[in-house]
């Protein structure tokens, strides 16, 4: 399991980085020295370097000549957290597929500094090894794959990705699973299975527009929950307001909500099964983001917890390998029936040699070290974004501190507006998403994502002070 | 265009065929000779011969030693065509998802003889230049293409089916074009854009299951049109129902439909066109077989009729290249923003180097040599089933002629029991498709549909011999 084969310096590091987080370890406190810790942990002396280094690549450590390692001045929690939601306790209907529109069209603009679109850039993701394991299927079994494949997706694939279900703390069969066109695939058979036109469906608020257009054209109304940006959905919040409405589920992210990066506590996610259950209110979980964690251990997805009773589990391989293969799964427990009734009838079956290739690949054993590596990078992404953002932002911005992902979240004074900045970004060659799309109700409009899935540069850095001068010159005004 | 680039052998077949078909030339009637033949037509003899034999292979034609060729005695037409339908005029939820389910389960085993399923088999499609295309562009591009794509579709894609849509009469810019998982997705957007659950769309009778189970998950009623097995739907009959019953969309495909292979005159498209534009009711038409033609000229369809006016035009790659990278395209017009926002809700966008791949092929240039070939395969495989049925089945079943596709439909006496010939030809290791299916209203237990999408082989000749000595004993018992 993902513990076991972690190197032991990065286990050393997320441990300075739990004593920094805790208060053990203040901004500017010396911390132990490297030939301290090798004794306390009974690790070399090279070891514990290589794990300050790494600290200090992320930005969390300086190093002083002669003098050691020191917890970085403007290190975490320089700037406050955004505030918890607290939507509005009714369903509304959504109206958003414009915004998105016009958003998802400048993101895919590659002239634009990329800070819009929450996608890793091809050049983080290195598919190579999974690209020649396509070009290898096609060149040496086209013919035999040329067919229509089951509609729950081609069986070595699904043989992958159940062996690998043990790292989320669920076993699974590969006849529990069923291969989509990537997680919007997964999200929308699962909404149509549980839920009919003029149905509502509880959400995280701010929540992934994406998630918001597809109620949206499904007809479906959107009742967004209370969340807090560290520790996700208030269940108090959802057990008063499934006594006062009916919900036909509730969608939410596994671990790391997008666009917040808040991860739930595995209590309060047992709470929220136990009301769930007690409501007869099935959750669709999204889990996109579950394996970019950047603590030690993968949290679990809620199906997990509950065995899968009243879950049904939806992932893609989009946010850590292959945006442009198009592969995601899911796991529909009691509704596996309805949801392979609907994904024969809206689209069949997926191409094959895509996911022969990505069986391929994952049987290789490569898949773990590939996401130890896009975790680094991203989590030093986020480790400079925010200090970028504590540089050059009006000092009273607050901004997220993921647990997970690749992006952030930006809270402004209320009479900030983000769609103004979001105009004048683009003149400027720019792309951000807007906080509005975030929320069926439109709230969040003094909020910003900024999302970097490339490698960090100077490009991204510039981008990112040229909107906080933006955003602090809009203030002043 | 097509007729410019086909052989001149092929066209001198072609007219033989259609001297044959209108009765100039009766079964067992000699045939001009070959030296006569290549008199009148100005083409060399050896052209004339390659023509006789092409028929000769096809069944249509025999050589008899020293006598030169006459057309086959049991040549077209000794069995009568099935009976136009007669469907009640109401229309009827539909409840086939379970019976779909089974056959399909059934048609994938590719222990039984496979007359089940319409989908050519990946020998005949030859797919390995398109193969190779995948395996280039995996190995030189794969980083450049591992992004999302546009929701309509990879451009370069785009621009050869825009390319090609002079082939079918109607100039299209790959501005007007959507991508879709198959021509499965393409129906789907097309009834979601232009229908809401509980409205009624009107299809043929027969009609394909696949489209009947979409509308079931849909939650869509059907109206069966009475149906011509040469002249395909009744534009009267048509006009009566829609003074009677709302309709939201009308969908029917452009040439033969499936089972029937039949294919509407134009002057008979234009008249349904109108009617329907009268009515304000849109058309969403499946040309998926429209390539498969074995007249000279591809029959327009519906949109090169209209231009496209009140058509939602939806096709693939599935029944003529390569069923495996599930790739079709629309064109909906007036309904393209409606469409495109389902596109992007339901499943963003499709897996790029499959269409990269695809678009490569096209721009080879070889894809109407490719067509050639395998309507050449087709038409072979109909004359030899038409045959092998004359010889097994029952004296009065009914067979329909079709003039593209490979599929037949069979009508037996009304007490034949098509679901019990299925259950015992499973038993004996066949598979076919029972002509319940084919019907929202369960009618045509006493029919049939063969499919032969493989070469002709023994195993196939013996498979139809068997369901013929099994249909002849349920019927004597």
């Amino acid at each position: 399991m993902e513990t076991s084969i972690s190197f032991r310096y990065e286990q050393l590091a997320e441990l300075i980085v739990g004593m920094i987080d805790n208060g053990v370890l203040a901004p500017g406190m010396r911390v132990p020295s490297v030939r301290t810790v090798s004794e306390q942990h009974r690790i070399s002396v090279s070891t514990a370097l290589q794990a300050y280094h790494l600290l200090e690549d992320r930005g969390i450590l300086v190093a002083r000549p002669q003098s050691g390692f020191f917890v970085a001045a403007a290190g975490r929690g320089a700037l406050a957290l955004p505030s918890p939601s607290r939507p509005r306790a009714r369903a509304s209907t959504v109206s958003i597929c414009g915004a998105v529109a016009v958003l998802l069209e400048h993101a895919s603009n590659s002239a634009l500094v990329p800070l819009g679109c929450a996608v890793p850039e091809a050049a983080v993701l290195q598919s190579t090894r999974l690209d020649f394991a396509l070009a290898r299927a096609a060149r040496q079994h086209g013919s035999r794959y040329n067919v229509y494949c089951a509609p729950q997706g081609e069986l070595s694939l699904r043989r992958e990705i159940a062996k690998r279900a043990v790292r989320i703390g669920h076993a699974l069969s590969p006849d529990d699973l069923l291969i989509t066109n990537g997680c919007t695939e997964a999200l929308m058979l699962a909404l149509t299975a549980v839920a009919k036109p003029g149905d509502t469906i509880a959400v995280e608020s701010p929540t992934y527009f994406g998630l918001l257009h597809t109620l949206e054209v499904l007809g479906l109304k959107a009742l967004e929950l209370p969340t807090d940006p560290k520790r996700g959905v208030n269940v108090d919040a959802l057990a008063r307001l499934l006594d006062m409405e009916p919900v036909a589920a509730c969608l939410l992210s596994s671990n790391f909500n997008n666009p917040l990066g808040s991860a739930m506590a595995e209590a309060d996610k047992r709470a929220l099964l136990g009301l769930l259950a007690r409501h007869a209110v099935p959750l669709i979980e999204d889990d996109v983001y579950g394996d970019v964690h950047f603590g030690r251990a993968r949290p679990k997805p809620f199906i997990a917890l509950d065995g899968g009773a009243n879950t049904i589990y939806c992932s893609s391989f989009s946010k850590t390998l292959a945006p442009g293969y198009r592969i995601g799964w899911m796991v529909a427990g009691a509704y596996t029936q309805r949801v392979m009734e609907r994904k024969l009838a809206f689209s069949l079956c997926g191409p094959v040699l895509p996911q022969v290739a990505l069986a391929d690949f994952l049987a290789s054993g490569v898949y773990d070290a590939h996401l130890r590596r896009i975790r680094r990078i991203f989590q030093e992404n986020l480790v400079r974004m925010t200090r970028t953002i504590e540089e050059s932002f009006p000092a009273d911005t607050k901004v997220s501190q993921p647990a997970g992902g690749f992006v952030l979240w930006l809270e402004l004074p209320k009479r900030f507006d983000s769609r103004l900045l979001f105009d004048e970004a683009l003149e400027q060659g720019i792309c951000f998403a807007p906080g509005d799309v975030f929320s069926a109700s439109r709230r969040f409009r003094n909020c910003l994502r900024l999302s970097v899935g490339s490698g960090w540069s100077d490009r991204v850095e510039n981008g990112i002070r040229r909107l906080g001068q933006l955003a602090r010159e809009q203030l002043a005004r």
